[in-house]
């Protein structure tokens, strides 16, 4: 039986080689710009769940299906690249930022190179040309979904009233979609049925909002060594996580914690969000989505691919970092 | 006979109502920021160019591809977007750019939005699905030679040595490969064989290489006043056209216009840029590409809509604003 870790290894070296074949020695500034981040490595998750949920619909059917699975993670770097410029960020995966290096141009259309790279990769697949109109619609859609996303977690910078629902539509389509679009492309390029292509945009989505509150969670209690992020900066930059949107709601004033932080100080918002119940609230919130993304799966035949799609779901909010 | 004026003046009536129905009525900062360079018009040529093809391949077959006539659009005007912002430019067609009136941020967001939506509207045309994947492979391919166009565009502005050869694949990857695209898009989605959709191809990429020098030329000749833009700001910038690299290449240094110039001054630098034979030898590469796009066209039936095609190149160099 593969565990989880070695399939994720295995899918992650494919992948790595695939990138390596078509972005590895390209000519010129915007071409060298758009491989920068992919060839800075990743876990390639995306790309997993295009393969199980392909191989979870039809054994076997994912060995021509790697340019579809390389499409969504060229989509995942595309929106990368154009959000550091809008967060300004400076580095990512270890390394200086696409801007940072080529400037904002290059690096605006460097995101557009690999955008459009994403739709061809998915036409170049080898499946129905009916499951590629499919696939293309839904990674289209999808594209406006995480746009919309992003437009959302901007607004709410300048925002200290973001309700919990708003949060969730927010993380569903900053980082949900995106996998429910792995997981369903991955689907319909094996030849799903409408029933199963639905099933498994709905584990994506919510294994990917599981993700991204087990991230918030993350970023509170990981150690800057353990996680090489500044630990607790959610809190310090008063972002709209649902831990502070839980805490504002519970009456919890976290505003005096907006600035740099001592180790003890980290340790007693900690204590206070813990005795307050929220810590608990968020994590139940978190597996209750990774429970719905299982339970999504619950329609497919029930092969290997299927358990390692509902590990993958676990894996997101067990992970410590 | 219907004249080009009369059938452009009507599709245009008719893509505009098409963009109304979609883009007229969104909600939010970032929809409303990708509908607005759409809303304030423009001539729809590449609509013009996707639904003429398809009837010139076969006769009646545009009727369901408006869908695909629109996505045409989207991708121009999400180029213009992000152009807008990499260039700094803060009108165009009359009203604010994008970024002007919403920020960056949102400007590159909403470029991508119509990005996504220019796919999925190629697969809302009513078509065969094999077609659909021919058109949103070369949609893609397109993009990534826009994106290439503008990268080479911008390099431009630090180079004072560009060849005659340069320019003119970065003005066929900038301007001609839309066409190109829009032209052959519009005959694949109709049906057309390869051989008839490469025409269509080459038809449309060199129509839009001889409209981007022909557009070099109105800069240099049309008055403020009839074209509402800088009369000869080209050579005040010291921007690489095809005038620019024939004057060098003659010996002629236009180093000292590089400032603001009265209308004496212009008239001057056109006297002698005529004397010097150049503006014949612009002229003859814009008529030579329009001849081109023509004689491409010939493989296809003799049908008012070739003929209105080949008006469309005769009408690229024939404005004068």
């Amino acid at each position: 039986m593969t565990t989880l870790e070695d399939y994720l290894g295995k899918n992650a070296e494919r992948m790595d080689k695939v990138i390596n074949r078509y972005f590895g020695d390209l000519h010129g500034d915007l071409f060298k710009a758009s491989a920068h981040l992919l060839l800075a490595g990743g876990k390639r998750l995306r790309p997993a769940v295009v393969i199980l949920s392909a191989d979870a619909v039809k054994s076997g059917s994912s060995d021509d299906l790697l340019p579809a699975a390389l499409a969504l993670e060229l989509t995942h770097n595309f929106t990368l690249i154009h959000d550091d410029i809008m967060d300004g960020d400076v580095t990512r995966r270890g390394v200086p930022t696409v801007h940072t290096v080529w400037g904002e141009p290059t690096a605006i259309l460097a995101g557009d190179v690999l955008y459009a790279k994403a739709f061809e990769f998915i036409c170049l697949s080898d499946a129905a040309d009916i499951a590629k109109v499919r696939a293309t619609t839904m990674l289209a859609r999808t594209c406006t979904d995480i746009c919309d996303g992003q437009s959302m977690d901007i607004a709410f910078e300048t925002k200290d009233d973001v309700s919990e629902m708003e949060y969730l539509e927010m993380v569903s389509k900053k980082t949900g979609v995106l996998y429910g679009a792995a997981a369903a492309i991955g689907g319909i390029l094996a030849g799903a049925n409408t029933v199963q292509a639905d099933a498994l945009y709905q584990f994506g989505v919510n294994s990917g909002v599981a993700f991204q509150i087990q991230d918030d969670l993350i970023d509170l209690y990981a150690s800057s060594e353990k996680s090489g992020k500044d630990q607790a900066s959610d809190i310090r930059e008063g972002k709209q996580t649902l831990i502070a949107i839980k805490a504002r709601e519970k009456g919890l004033d976290l505003s005096s914690y907006r600035r740099k932080l001592t180790a003890t100080e980290i340790a007693d918002v900690i204590t206070l969000l813990e005795d307050a119940g929220i810590i608990d609230e968020v994590r139940a919130i978190a597996v209750e989505r990774a429970t719905v993304a299982k339970e999504a799966l619950s329609i497919l035949p029930d092969t290997e691919e299927r358990r390692l799609l509902g590990e993958i779901a676990d894996f997101f909010i067990d992970r410590s970092f």
